[in-house]
């Protein structure tokens, strides 16, 4: 095999409660990495689509670091040249340096047909985005691998579960037009929380995790409720409180931050509903002089794959 | 009907690291309730077996109180006296006063026909078991009700679902013989926990949930573990850390403090293992000059009942 691309999905960190935690990938949007064979060394050639800022380094770009450590781990001494074509933007809160992260991962293994199977690619591809996001955590990587919905019970050393899906669960996604790196999301993360906080979003986090194994969206739909990290990082999104106010008003059953923002996400299970949620968003937004784009999407159940 | 008796499971909260919002019903120990008609008011007439130290001043005992608050939700103007007879010892971390509570709530119910469900009746029984403990928390008086182990999603308005069982489960108990009233083990409780600690209770409590609810003993094995509460509640427990240790060394799967302790709880799936486990569990609890006593339970699946 010369050549292998991969499609991986954008995906939703935290879900809300769950920070550093829990994850889904979500339908719609995704990065297609291309991988070919070359003598030797990581090179990327190619970035086309949302591509905005995107380092060509491969030092420094997701995609290019994750290919490394696979080549490392699979003791392989050919190199890798890279094409990637992101339709999901950067620094948006949906897990866009872990799609290519995860999709290049893949990519590298299914090229020297390493064996790894995606759970193996985890962790390469959590060391790959760890370097250019500021914190080592797989609630994007891990869903961008596995799909469905995923569990990291530990980081070290990376213990990450499959919790399954919600069939008729819908995601609005409303991104607004300017970036937030995590690094800059992450930089304001208290160092302590008050104990009914951490009681309260356990809970929640608890029983997103029976609605996920269960495929309950009855029970999803009670536990998108973030007290610990909605309230410190709300002030990095201007009008947040009016979004989601505005999202909750026209129907959803929850709405929060999609991973360290600056998208903000709502959950639903009627396709009519879903639209008003999404335009409602969208205009307030607009009301405080922000633009942004509006997305509705579905679980995606299946993670990084060859196209 | 003139009387009616309920037995109604001992528990163990927290279950490690699911700190006011797991618990867990176990086989082996519970109280037996018996309720019987009288012309008004709530009496207490009896207290037998473990029944050191338990008032029999209705208004200061979980029974008492429980009935006394399920007559005024049926609205009945007759009362009730109560025989209470204690297989679960009090003020050992095993949800004593919850299962007297639940009891006599259940027993209340049925002798008037009420018509109120399990879950209908956490409620009085959690704010019975509150004027005792210090605390409104229902994972104890959940799964003495419902059974299995039970997630407590929101306190106000009480949000409670039970989650299922593990049938395998093997969870051995070593109950010192002094008492540790709730309310003293609430009173170290932090205000603020660092966030890294919050995040590990999370995915551990997180893992618990979807263990219990695909039956699956081996995600239960990984997540017994408790970074926040359990540090600050060792000290009261002479020897806590040995006994931890001797019951690792054994081969458990993870050991902690149940409920507010001072019972300690550790989990295998082998019987014969479960039996080497509870005599290092003594023994250790011995070296350190405490005596103990030691129980080898399931998770028992049903909730109070009558006998």
């Amino acid at each position: 095999m010369k050549s292998v691309t991969v499609f991986a999905p954008a995906s939703i960190g935290n879900i809300g409660p769950g920070f550093d935690v829990l994850g889904l990938a979500i339908t719609s949007l995704g990065d297609h990495v291309e991988a070919r064979r070359i003598p030797s060394g990581v090179r990327i050639v190619e970035i086309t689509g949302l591509s905005d800022s995107i380092p060509y380094e491969p030092e420094s770009n997701s995609a290019g670091l994750a290919a490394k450590e696979v080549l490392a781990l699979l003791n392989v001494r050919e190199g890798v040249e890279l094409c990637i074509h992101k339709s999901v933007p950067s620094a948006a809160g949906l897990g866009s340096s872990a799609a290519s992260a995860a999709g290049a991962a893949f990519a590298v293994n299914e090229l020297f047909q390493g064996g790894l199977t995606p759970n193996d690619l985890i962790y390469p591809a959590t060391l790959a985005e760890a370097a250019v996001s500021g914190g080592f955590f797989a609630d994007n990587t891990a869903p961008a691998l596995l799909g469905g919905a995923t569990l990291t019970r530990c980081r070290e050393p990376l213990d990450v579960i499959k919790l399954g899906s919600i069939r008729d669960l819908l995601i609005v996604v409303a991104t607004p037009a300017f970036e937030l790196p995590t690094k800059k999301s992450r930089a304001v993360l208290p160092d302590y929380i008050p104990l009914p906080s951490f009681v309260e979003n356990m809970a929640n986090s608890c029983l997103m995790v029976a609605a996920f194994t269960t495929g309950d969206i009855n029970l999803f739909g009670r536990c998108v409720n973030d007290t610990v990290i909605e309230p410190v990082r709300a002030h990095l999104i201007p009008g947040f409180y009016d979004v989601k106010n505005a999202a909750l008003e026209a129907g959803a059953f929850g709405c929060s931050i999609s991973g360290g923002g600056p998208s903000v996400f709502a959950v639903t299970d009627n396709m009519s509903r879903a639209h008003l949620i999404g335009e409602a968003m969208t205009k307030a937004f607009r009301d405080c002089g922000v633009e942004s784009t509006m997305c509705i999407a579905k679980m995606e159940t299946n993670g990084a794959r060859v196209t």
